[in-house]
């Protein structure tokens, strides 16, 4: 359970889960506060159908509902781990357009590079020195991450819940959509601001999580997994630039059981479950309505009915990800303009806070 | 002896010592590399006596001895304890003032901010996720500070020694005058340099130290600690702005002891041994010299003696001080242009490192 939650954490630390209905709790905006979602994303390179339907999706429905909307890729975490220089260059474009194939519009999201705003280390630095290391060695994550890689780990690793409060702050966020396992670090957010504004006075709204319903894709090899793209086992992955006859061949061989009748116990069935999960999850219906579809199908046929709703869900974003790659030049250019939009916000708002901490 | 290390640490973190002599050993800059001294002092406001002739004379006479000199005010590293915001702010000023006053010559020197700068930041953030928790805890200057506090230290704490590396490395520095205090905190410059160049290809010169002969000033009030800004008792410590009826009465009150002959052995009389050492710092002369001079004279009136020739070093610096700290608007400027020509420099080496690392 722990390790898997690890995993999630390192492609995407700010995991917004479905909203076909919306976030289930969104208070009311600190009076004279801008109302400003903001999220990160690792470059991770392309993003998987997990990644697709548990984030990337609602992002792109975020950016409808809210008037200031920020997405990062977060490349200065990605390397609290190691990375391969290169490797991690094109992970920052492909993962720039996949969000972009699938529907992340810069003239309504502020999409930027976090490496490229240098205002995110400069307040890191100053709440790196306003928290405590106990409070950070006691994080879930970072005792998972430790223990996982059996071996110390970098002081990178301690400290990216600290820069991940920057990146929330930086923007005077008012709301950040995540995951459960989040939940502890959101804390570590909101005791940074109000820590903050105690001492220099009322400057930072305290950010609220979003806890949205979670669109958990599982494994196609282990349904008790959830799909991730470190898992060894490429049968257990689908990628959004698979091709139909990959995607076929993956729903086909995908884990179920020895009933042939499709019906969901997400518990004793958990390999036709995640099927009908997936399955309401690219059409968009609930998953009442396609377990009453599939009655008097065998999971073997059901399996390719999945595999063929998935084929159409991604065909589009496919494509335009496949014409996307061909650009490096307008990759680049979406991400430098974002970059300077979000330069634009974090200037003014680090500078004030340089004055309050006595640097000006 | 650590709680004295520490008081100094928090002062100046590369303590340059007496340059009388020159630096013992200056190894040969390694090959292609840009030859460039550079340190850094905290924005303690106005130094003491122990400051200007233990690290700031020596600055001034560097800055003569090398074509590539950089001084910044940390006042990053400043926040790593508590500070009053409006007390921090003027002490920055107070710091720049006091140097320039002391002879650093911005025309000479880059004098600059280092809040001003913000590679600063970015490199550490590199850094921090090169380096293990554990080297870092080990390092005796944390030990010494979270023993000291009687509650663990703030992660700002625990992680500037990388902040340091950072100053350090972001000028390709190659040459890093620093006391006994310091000496680990470099081996982890000089590791994280080679760490870098191993990951991503030759890079960062490996920055030595200089290592100098040390004018310790100790307390008027006990010989046997060092001269500190944050001892308690006013009469311990010479300010450099202090009136000559304060330096009059402070060095009759300094503790010696009842023999009224002036001899040098600083452990068996070490009151009357750091007069003869403040004496032949302030005029130049050795400690020899100094103690040949003082033949037939008691030790009561040697204190007067050495009292005279403090006001006579100090007076012109006094003098400068004050017609400095009038001029707000011309501190500001030579900080702002300082700062100014250190971006120049800083820039391209972060860019650089963000494209070795894969962010470009």
């Amino acid at each position: 359970m722990a390790l898997r939650s690890m995993r999630k954490a390192r492609g995407c630390w700010s995991f917004i889960r479905a909203l076909h209905e919306g976030p289930k709790t969104v208070p009311a905006p600190q009076k004279d506060a801008v109302h400003r979602v903001f999220s990160g994303i690792q470059p991770t390179g392309v993003p998987h159908l997990g990644n697709y339907l548990g984030a990337i999706e609602s992002w792109v429905r975020l950016q409808d509902q809210h008037d200031s909307v920020l997405y990062s890729i977060v490349d200065l975490h990605s390397i609290t781990v190691p990375q391969d220089p290169a490797a991690l260059q094109q992970s920052i474009l492909d993962m720039t357009a996949a969000l972009l194939a699938c529907g992340i519009n810069p003239e309504k999201s502020i999409l930027f590079q976090q490496s490229q705003v240098s205002e995110h280390t400069q307040l890191n630095w100053i709440l790196t020195c306003m928290i405590k290391i106990p409070r950070l060695q006691h994080l879930h994550q970072w005792k998972v991450k430790t223990a996982q890689q059996k071996q110390e780990g970098t002081a990178g690793l301690l400290m990216y819940p600290v820069l991940q409060a920057a990146d929330i702050l930086l923007y005077k966020s008012t709301y950040v959509p995540v995951g459960e396992d989040q939940v502890q670090h959101m804390e570590l957010v909101q005791d940074l601001a109000r820590g903050f504004n105690k001492k220099y006075g009322e400057f930072f709204p305290v950010p609220t999580s979003i806890l949205t319903p979670m669109k958990k894709v599982k494994s196609l090899r282990d349904p008790s997994a959830k799909m991730s793209k470190s898992d060894p086992n490429k049968m257990a992955t689908i990628s959004i630039t698979d091709s139909p006859e990959e995607i076929v061949k993956k729903f086909r061989k995908a884990v179920t059981d020895f009933t042939s009748e499709v019906t969901y116990d997400p518990v004793g069935r958990p390999g036709v479950s995640n099927m009908l999960a997936i399955h309401a999850a690219v059409t968009g219906l609930t998953v009442e309505e396609v377990v009453r579809r599939s009655v008097g199908i065998d999971t073997a046929h059901y399996k390719l009915l999945v595999a063929e709703a998935v084929i159409e869900k991604l065909a589009p974003i496919k494509r335009e990800l496949e014409k996307l790659k061909q650009n490096k030049d307008y990759l680049e250019k979406v991400l430098q303009a974002g970059s300077a939009k979000a330069k634009e916000l974090a200037y003014p708002v680090c500078q004030e806070v340089k004055k309050l901490v006595g640097f000006l």
